[in-house]
């Protein structure tokens, strides 16, 4: 197996590339706000100017499992429920203001519901994070995301340019071919399929009955500078299914919604909401504005009979240490009962090993482990929201400006090595050239049943690749260390 | 025959409104550069909030007498070729820097080929330009353009956001219906149109064979800030055909070009250019910096076998001295022998007096009226390029500032009287709020033999509205006096 390297381009061929490639951005919506923004004003999304080599066969294997690992985390959510329970509540010990928040909430919603949240199905947009680990040639996950998985919209216009640039010649030097084989640059679908996640969601609330008169709503964080990324998916679900969306910030929740009989509504129209779906309330910065007003929030909508997406509890189940859990092959084969042995494997292929630090048997020798050999590890807060992780020589240090106490917050998880790369990296009208490495995201959507298991739908969604300098440690895209980029398979 | 204002939204329901507008505008390329642009950021095209009313049997007259207007240009370039060169001599006196420069470089092109022009089809891509005719309900034209005619590309998008806008609910105030009947909101098809037309001239280039080895040379302003305009279109002739497509500016062509036995070549990668399309050349301000170049460039690419879109004598023929000539019944059964009286009919329903400043009987009277009764006149320059027209009570002044023997670079035309619409103009974020005039625009292509008049394909391509402040009296949207807009047709 092997790749062609990117094309070799003279200096003018690559500034006609760059023109290329910007100016079909901001014609085909593959923008963002710029920070400070006018809202009449978008700029070129930070991507790479080329695709980015992934082996076929390891992407074949990303998308194979995808649906299992749907299943995993339903089983977690439903069946396993008094088991999650049980671990966020000691989760929350080490994270009150944010897994403890969501745990409460979760806990009043029973509560105000009479011993059940009133709304037994869920709705999963999931997005499932992978490296290829160079060195045995397998992907292994980075994390399983359960709330506000992102870049399903760009990810799609980024496949497109790419797509585009190797049509239009611009790849080659002599403008005469295709540099990449057109098959090898496959263009993700997610937007359209998360749109359908959504419609699915809102087919189930109406009681099997495909129906455009109830709404979806979006709830999003203020100023949002990747918006576009979400109105790519709105427009979908208008166009492919006809279905209404409006977006609310957790900030106007209670003010611009109201319950009846259980249902939620839009005051201003009355319209009835099937789905909420979220694009913020996923890290703790959400709630920082106004925490009495967002939570409060989060509370009222958990407590409609609205399909969220995704519950409080899917959300939860996103812990990094209900991750770490779900590496051991005993646990999976509880939790899926009757999986058959090829399953198992393909799941286990994609497990690093991760640790607890806690004061477990397990917990005791990872201790050991994070403070004797920090240089084969990454230590990783359980909450939610990138940024925070602590890598290698660093991880001792950390730790011991920690009480032991709280070193559960973490969990400890063994280094993937994955190849780097050159290309090039487009920032406004800036390019960069240094060694990249990759991330290869996988969307899933799944509608469940919390109470009973039963699964409804289980589909795949498309897929997302980003990379960032190897130089930088993390890959958050809108936090500016990153970049949307697309696979070319090998 | 009646129609619905705009509908009146609350303060609130208008500010999603407008964000929905700039939102789906700047992520589906309904944009243009700002002044003073960086490469990689776009702004929202100034547009209406709401589509303007236009009578639908007014707007299917427009659409059904195009491919008669094509005929009737093919006519005087081919078939007339005499007769338009007597008038283009005649009219390069009085305007002797563009006019004149146009047609000695025909001439000079003609020499250089031995007493003809090496390709014989030209590509004609017109816009013939209407008002409504409140008084006797009828569409007046305003010009017929025959070179770089602009806005096929954001004319498909404006339809699409007012579609958009309509669908999700945004156009109602209790936002649960469609407020305009989705049929009476036609989408512009031109930018998949204009590109068919260019894809039928690399078809006819190839002695009638499809080939995507051929390429299409858009010649462009530097610096263009509607760009994105003609972008849409670069995308849809890939998409749709495959073929490619270069830009160059006037001033790169020499440099950029080279002709080898007769063929068109780009020197970087000697592919062979089919269709040279000119979105540059059509104002005298386009060869100002630097003169010698940039006619230089039109004499070679004139001799060049490349289609071109269009040829000199096709871009003359765009003289307002032609339009005005061709108001006579006579005239028209002259040129266009054999046509049936319907026809003439539709094509005569069009046509205000225009008349002559010159020395003849007709231009004697024209000038008694224009000093007389200026009230129901607007005065315009013969040369290409807006803004220059003089109105009404100005006229007289106007004139008399300059020696009678100069009159004749203008032509006299009645005023059409075009009902005002309420809508709403957004530019950049700021809503304007006056009444508005609008101009619709349809599009045809049609590929012809200059030397025998055989016409190869005659097709219509779609519509453009064009609106501005009744207030201000000037049209062109990117000079900042007026936006795209799309037809409610009622």
């Amino acid at each position: 197996m092997s790749f062609k390297d990117f094309p070799t381009l003279s200096e003018k061929n690559q500034t006609i590339l760059v023109e290329r490639l910007l100016q079909w951005s901001l014609a085909n919506g593959l923008v963002m706000y710029p920070p400070n923004f006018s809202i009449h004003s978008a700029n070129n999304a930070p991507i790479t100017l080329f695709p980015t080599p992934f082996p076929k066969d390891l992407f074949e294997r990303a998308v194979d499992v995808q649906k299992s690992f749907n299943k995993l985390y339903v089983s977690v959510v439903a069946n396993q429920k008094k088991w999650l329970l049980d671990v966020i509540e000691g989760l929350s010990d080490f994270d009150k203001d944010f897994t403890g928040k969501l745990y409460e909430t979760y806990t009043k919603a029973v509560e105000l519901g009479g011993g059940k949240i009133p709304q037994p199905l869920t709705l999963g947009v999931f997005r499932s994070d992978y490296m290829y680990n160079e060195k045995d040639h397998s992907i292994k996950q980075i994390e399983f995301n359960t709330v506000s998985v992102s870049f399903g919209g760009l990810s799609t216009k980024v496949g497109q340019v790419h797509q585009y640039l190797n049509k239009s010649g611009a790849y080659d030097d002599s403008y005469s071919n295709k540099y990449y084989p057109e098959a090898d640059l496959p263009i993700s679908d997610s937007v359209n399929e998360i749109a359908n996640g959504l419609a699915q969601g809102n087919y189930f609330y109406n009681e099997e009955k495909e129906s455009t008169k109830t709404v979806v709503l979006f709830v999003v964080q203020e100023g949002e500078r990747n918006c576009f990324d979400q109105r790519l998916i709105e427009y979908a679900l208008l166009s492919n299914f006809g279905i209404k969306s409006y977006r609310l910030s957790l900030e106007q929740i209670k003010q611009e919604t109201t319950i009846n009989s259980g249902k939620l509504y839009l005051k201003d129209t009355m319209d009835e909401v099937s789905v909420v779906y979220y694009r913020s309330g996923y890290a703790p910065s959400d709630y920082e504005s106004d925490p009495e007003t967002t939570w409060d929030a989060r509370l009222f909508l958990e407590s409609s009979k609205a399909i969220k997406c995704p519950s409080l509890l899917t959300q939860l189940s996103g812990a990094k240490k209900i991750q770490q859990v779900l590496t051991n092959a005993e646990i999976i084969k509880k939790f899926l009962p009757g999986v058959e042995e090829s399953e198992l494997e393909k799941l286990l292929s994609t497990f690093v090993k991760i640790y607890p630090l806690d004061g477990s048997e397990q917990g005791r020798a990872a201790k050991k482990l994070a403070l004797e050999e920090p240089e084969n590890f990454v230590l990783k807060p359980q909450r939610e929201g990138g940024g925070n992780n602590v890598y290698k020589q660093s991880i001792p240090g950390h730790l011991k400006s920690l009480p032991e106490s709280e070193w559960g917050a973490y969990i400890l998880m063994e280094l993937i090595h994955p190849p780097t790369h050159k290309n090039k990296i487009i920032r406004n009208s800036d390019v960069y050239h240094e060694e990249i490495i990759s991330e290869l995201g996988i969307f899933g959507t799944v509608l469940f049943d919390e109470d009973t298991g039963d699964i409804k739908t289980n589909e795949n969604a498309g897929h997302l690749l980003r990379s960032k300098f190897s130089s930088s440690d993390e890959g958050g895209v809108a936090a500016g260390f990153g970049c949307v980029d697309n696979v070319y398979l090998y």
